[in-house]
C-alpha cells in the first residue's frame, strides 16, 4: 500500500504531479455532513502556491471537483471523491531524473522500488503536490468538528532559527489557532514572522532553503478519544503527518524536551475547575496513554528544507555510474514552511476526526 | 481498535498488567523461519525489570510460552501466539486509581473512555508491561533480519541531560548496533553511561525520575523498503514507536535540526562507492520519499521520565469531584529509558519487517 | 494474512489442533459488556464433540480461559484474549500427510504454500477444531445482541438429502431460533432429525460420511445496517461463513432460488404494519443493497461431507512423485453439520454486531 | 466503510448513479505493468447497456479517463484512478424514491441508513452502474494475469430456468473460459442462449424481469494461492462478488449439491499427471482449505431477477406511512444477468491478482 489512511475514516489520496489530476477519496464521512464549499476554498488558498515572496510564483489553481459523495451541499454516506485537474502535466523539464537523482529528493529512492517505471515529471506521486488533496480530506473534517465545537489550529513555530512565540498549552483559545491561519505568514507574533521572511528571502538570494517547525493544537476537544498502544492519538497523528512529504520529526506536549525534565517537572498535576477536571501544567499535549484528557492537544513537526536548490550539488549518473553534478532549474519555493502549516492542521483534523468517529460508537453502545 | 498494527505483518497484542496473561499474535510470518528462543530470551531480558539500579527491584519474569505458530523450532505460516503469564495478578494495591488518578497515567483518560469498566490493577493494558509482547513480536523478526544481513540495534542518546556519544549516520556498522545491546546498561561511552546512572541515583533519592532519549539504527537495508504517504518508513516506525507508552516524540535523520539548516546543508549529495549510490552525509535517515535509500536508518525517540514518583502530588478525587493529594507506594523504575531500548528496537524490527516482506512481492512480480 | 476479520471488531484467531492451544482476541468490544461465562460454555458445547451417534467420540472439553480484556465479569476495553488448552498435542498419527495427502482436506495445498513447515498434525491450523475460537468469539457476540433485543440461531436445513422444515422467513420468531439449540440435534421438525440420524448412521455403517444444509436466522434487528457493495451484511457474512473451513457455499433468503423466480415473484412488496415498514414476503432475506431491512435476515451455508472417511482413497505420494493408496484411522465425525450450526451462528452473530459498532457511530453523529 | 476492498491491493470505489462520475482507486498494483487500454475497453464493453435485446436501451459509454496511476501505459507504482463520467446526471425521474421506495431495491434501507441524506437519483451509490469501476480494476487484474498464464472467464449457467452446458471442472481450457465473452449473450451452448433470449423477451412482454445463475472459472493457477479461515480463496472471492448489487448466492466446486453427496463421491482422489499433482474429480472447485490445489476454480453465483419492472407494485408512502402502489417508468434491464458476466469475472480476477501478490510474496522469502 502506499497513499491510504485506513480507520473509521479511510483517505485514499491518489495523482501525481503532472498526471491529469490529483486527489482523494474519503469513504466513512457520516450522511448529512454540509460541506462549505468556500470556506473549504478558503483553507485548499492557504496551502497553494504563488502568495508570497516565500513561495514559488507558478500558478496551481487548487480548486477541486467533487465526483461523488455530495447530494445538496452535504455528504450523502456515500464514499466522497473530489479531485484537481493538473494544468501543467508531462512537461519536458524533468527528462533526467531517472538518470541523476535530486538530493534530498526521492528519485533515487524511487527508481530502486519501481524498477524504473515510475513517474518522474514534478517528483509525481513523491510531490508535495499531493498535499493538496489531504488538506481537501483535512478542511471537511475541519469543519465536522468545528459544528461540533473542536478547533484545529496551526502556526509556524520556526523557520532558519527565528521563533515565533509558542502556544500556551494550559490556556490555547480558539483565537490562538485561527488568528495565524487569516494572515499571509502564519505566526502568532508578526515581528517574528517579518525577521523569518527575511531570512527567507537571504536564503533564496544564495540560491537556497530554510526549513521550520510547525506548532498545531486542537481545542475543544472532549476527553475520552484515541486508544490504548497503536491507535492512540499520537500514533493516528503521527502516521498523517508524515504523510506530509518533508517532514522529518512529530513531538506531542514536551516532547524531545521530556528528556530534560524530571518525572515532578513533566507530570501535569490535576485539579478541578467548576466541575471539570484539568491539569495546571501540559506537558502531556493533552494526551495520556494515547487518549485525550480535555486539555488542548498541542504537537510540533519538523520540515526539512526545500530540497530543489539552485545551487550545482553532487550527484551521480545511475546508468553511467559514475559522480556527476547535478543543476536544478525551475522555481521552487526557497521555504515550503509557511504553505505546510494547513497540511498539518489537516493530518490533525483527519486524526481527530477518526477518533471522534469510533469513540462516538463505543460510548453509545454502554 | 486498540492495539493491532495492521500490515504484511498483523501483530495483535493483548493483555493487562494484573491480567492472567499478556501476549501477541504475529499473522502473516513467512513458514520456515527459525525462531531462536535462547536468542529470544536473551533479547526479552534487556526488557526486564530487576537488572540493575535504575530499575523497580520487582521480578517479572518475561518467559513466553508459544501457544501456536511454531512447529519444530520453526515459524508454519499458521498465526504465532505466545503469552507470558502474569505471576502478580490482581493485587489490591490500585484500589484507589479509579478514583484518584495519577498525574501523567493513563488513569483519568481510560476512566472516561471506558467508563469505569477499565482494569485498573498495574495499569492494565496501559501499563508499560505491555510493551513485553512488543518485544516478542519484534525479536523474532529480529532474527528473520538477521538472516537477511540487516541489523538493528539501539542505545541511551540522552539521559537526564546528559548524552551517549551518537551515531555516526554515515559509517554506522553492525557492532556499533549490537554492542550497547550486549551490557548492563546500553550506551556507546561508557563514561556517559555512568554519569547518567548517578543521576538517576540521584533522582531516585530525591523520589523523582527522569526521562531521555533513545537512538535506534538500522544497518544492511536493501535501497527501496517503505513508501510514499501514508506507509513510508517514517509512518511505519512512528506508529509503533508511539505504541511504547512513554514516547512522546520521534525524528529521523536530523530531525527537529532540519529547521536550523539551509538545503544546501542538509541535502546528502549522492556519490557512487565501489558501483553501489551512497550519500557522503545522512540527514535524511536513510528514507527518502517514505523509502530507504540503502544508507544506515537513523531515528530517535524521546522517553518521558516515569510518571510514578514517590512525592505527593496534586490530583483529584473523580467521585467527590474536588482537589486532593495523591502518594504513590510501590516499587518504580526511576528511569525506564534503559529497560525501553530494546522495545523501540523492537519497533524498529517489525516496520522494517513488514515493508520488508511488502517490497519482495511488488519486485518479483516485474 | 490468514486469519483474522479486520471490521469495528477485530476476530484474530490462531492456534493448530496439537499445538499448545488455541483461541481468539476480540479488539474493539465496547467496554461494560457482561460475558456469561456458563451460557458461553453452553453455546460451546453445542460445538463440542462426543455428544451424539453422529460424531467422534474424542473427548475436547472446549473450556475456554479468558487470559486478558475481562475485568469483574465484563469487557474492560482492552482486547479480549481467551485460549483453549490441546491436551492431545503432537501425536504421532499425522506423520504420513506431508508426503501422502488426504483427499478433500488442506494436506497438498498446505504443503505447496508453506513449503513442508506447515504444522500437519491434527490438520495444524485447518483443523475443523479452529472453529472452537470463532465460537468463543460469536458467542460474545450473542449475548451483546441479545441485550439488544436481537436473536440469533440456525438449523440444520437437510442432511444426506433428508429436510428439515424451513423457517418461515416472514414470521421467523425469536423461539423458532433458540429451540433447535436446546436440542441434541438441532432441527425444527423432530421426525426430519430422526430420519437424518438414521442416514448418517448408515453412512458410518458404510465408512462413509455425509453433507448437508445449515439455514441461520437473525431477528429483532433494526433497518440499517450494513452497507452497500463491499461491506453489505452478505459480504461480512459470506466471508466469516467461509472461514468455517467445509462450508462451500453461502445464500440468502430466495438465495440461488432467484434463478428460477421473475421479477414479481421474487420483490418482496412493502407494506405498513403498525406504523413499521415491513414485506409481505422475504426473497430479500432481510437484505437490500447490503443493508437491513427490519425483517428477518435468512441465509443458509452448504456443508461438505467430512473428508475423513475410513474407506481406501487414491492419492499421491509426493516425495516419490506417485500413485498411491490411503486409509485414514482414527475417530472421525461421520458428518459434521449438526456441530457447525453454533459455528454458522458464530459467523453471523460476529457480523451482525460488526455493522451494529458501525452503524451506532454514524447514526449519533447527524 | 462501504466500498473498500483491502488486501494486498486496495480497490476502493466511489461515484453514484447520477454524480458527475463514478470510478476507483487501486493502490498496491506492482510498477511496469502494461496495461492495454483498448483491451480493456472491450472488456468493458461487455457490461454496457444497449447491446442487446435483453438490455436497457440506453446508452452509458464506459469510457474510463485514467487519471493517474500510468506512466507511458504502464502502471507507475502510484494509486491508479480511472473515472467515468455520468452524462446522465440529476435527472427527476427519481423525485419519489425518498418516499415510495421500490421493492426489492435499496431505497427504503438507504432511507433508514442515512437518514434521508443519500443521494436517491438513479439509485445513487447502489445503482448496478457501479459495476463498471469493479471491472476497471478486474480488467487490469485479468491482464495481470494472462502474462501469467492465468485466465479468467465466466458464462451464464443459467436464466429463468433454462441452463446452459457446464463447466467441465476437470478439464475446463482456456478457450471454453474465452469463447463466451467473445459472443453476444455469453453461453457455452448457442442453442440454450437462444431459449433464454426468448424466455427474457417473454417476460419483458410480461412487464416482467428474470433471474439466473452465472458459472465462472479460472484455470492457468498454481497451486497454494490463498490463506485459511478468513482469507481463503471462498472468502475473498464471495465478498467481492456479494458487491455485485443483484448477488444473493455464491458456491464453490459442488456448491449446495455436496448435501447431497457423501464423503466418498464427494472427495476429490488425487493422482499424478506427468509429475504434476491432480485431482480426478473436483467437487472442491480447486481449492482445499481456502487454497488453490492447481485444478481449474469453479465457482457460480445466484442473480436475483431486475427489481424494475413495470408493473404496478405494492409499496408504502414513508411520509404517509400508509400503504400505496408504485409504477416504475423508465427502460430497465429484463434481465441484468448477461451484463453481469464481466462482473463476476472481474470479483474472481481481483481476488485471485490479490492472492498471487500475497503468495509471491511468503514464498519468496524461504
Amino acid at each position: 500500500m502506499s497513499s491510504i489512511y485506513h480507520g473509521q475514516l479511510t483517505v485514499s489520496i491518489f495523482g501525481q504531479s503532472h498526471a491529469p489530476a490529483i486527489g482523494v477519496t474519503v469513504d466513512g464521512l457520516p450522511a448529512g455532513e454540509p460541506v462549505d464549499l468556500e470556506e473549504l476554498q478558503v483553507f485548499l488558498n492557504r496551502r497553494a502556491p504563488g502568495t508570497g515572496n516565500w513561495s514559488t510564483p507558478r500558478k496551481e489553481g487548487d480548486q477541486p471537483e467533487f465526483l461523488s459523495g455530495l447530494s445538496q451541499g452535504r455528504t450523502c454516506g456515500a464514499p466522497l471523491t473530489a479531485v484537481i485537474r493538473n494544468t501543467n502535466t508531462r512537461s519536458g523539464d524533468y527528462a533526467d531524473l531517472r538518470d541523476i537523482p535530486r538530493p534530498g529528493h526521492a528519485d533515487y529512492t524511487a527508481q530502486v522500488k519501481y524498477g524504473g517505471f515510475q513517474d518522474v515529471a514534478g517528483g509525481g506521486h513523491f510531490s508535495g503536490r499531493l498535499t493538496a488533496p489531504l488538506c481537501i480530506a483535512g478542511g471537511i473534517c475541519k469543519q465536522m468538528l468545528a459544528r461540533r465545537g473542536i478547533w484545529v489550529g496551526a502556526h509556524i513555530a520556526a523557520i532558519g532559527g527565528i521563533w515565533d512565540r509558542a502556544y500556551d498549552p494550559v490556556a490555547l483559545s480558539r483565537e490562538d489557532l485561527l488568528a495565524p491561519g487569516r494572515t499571509r505568514f502564519s505566526v502568532l507574533a508578526p515581528e517574528a514572522g517579518e525577521r523569518m521572511q527575511a531570512a527567507i528571502a537571504a536564503a533564496k538570494a544564495d540560491r537556497d532553503s530554510l526549513g521550520g517547525i510547525i506548532e498545531c493544537g486542537v481545542v475543544g476537544l472532549p476527553a475520552g478519544l484515541g486508544d490504548p498502544m497503536l491507535d492512540g492519538m499520537e500514533n493516528r497523528i503521527a502516521r498523517l503527518a508524515f504523510a506530509i512529504p518533508a517532514v522529518k520529526g512529530v513531538e506531542f506536549g514536551a516532547g524531545f524536551g521530556v528528556a530534560a525534565l524530571r518525572g515532578s517537572q513533566n507530570n501535569d498535576p490535576f485539579y478541578m475547575d467548576g466541575g471539570q477536571v484539568k491539569t495546571r501544567t501540559n506537558h502531556a499535549g493533552g494526551i495520556l496513554g494515547g487518549i485525550t484528557n480535555g486539555m488542548p492537544l498541542v504537537f510540533r513537526v519538523a520540515v526539512k528544507p526545500t530540497p530543489s536548490i539552485a545551487q550545482p550539488q553532487d550527484s551521480v549518473s545511475l546508468s553511467r555510474g559514475e559522480n556527476t553534478t547535478l543543476e536544478i532549474h525551475g522555481r521552487h519555493d526557497p521555504c515550503i514552511v509557511p504553505r505546510a502549516v494547513p497540511c498539518v492542521e489537516a493530518a490533525a483534523a483527519i486524526a481527530v476526526c477518526d477518533a471522534l468517529l469510533e469513540q462516538q460508537r463505543r460510548s453509545e453502545l454502554l
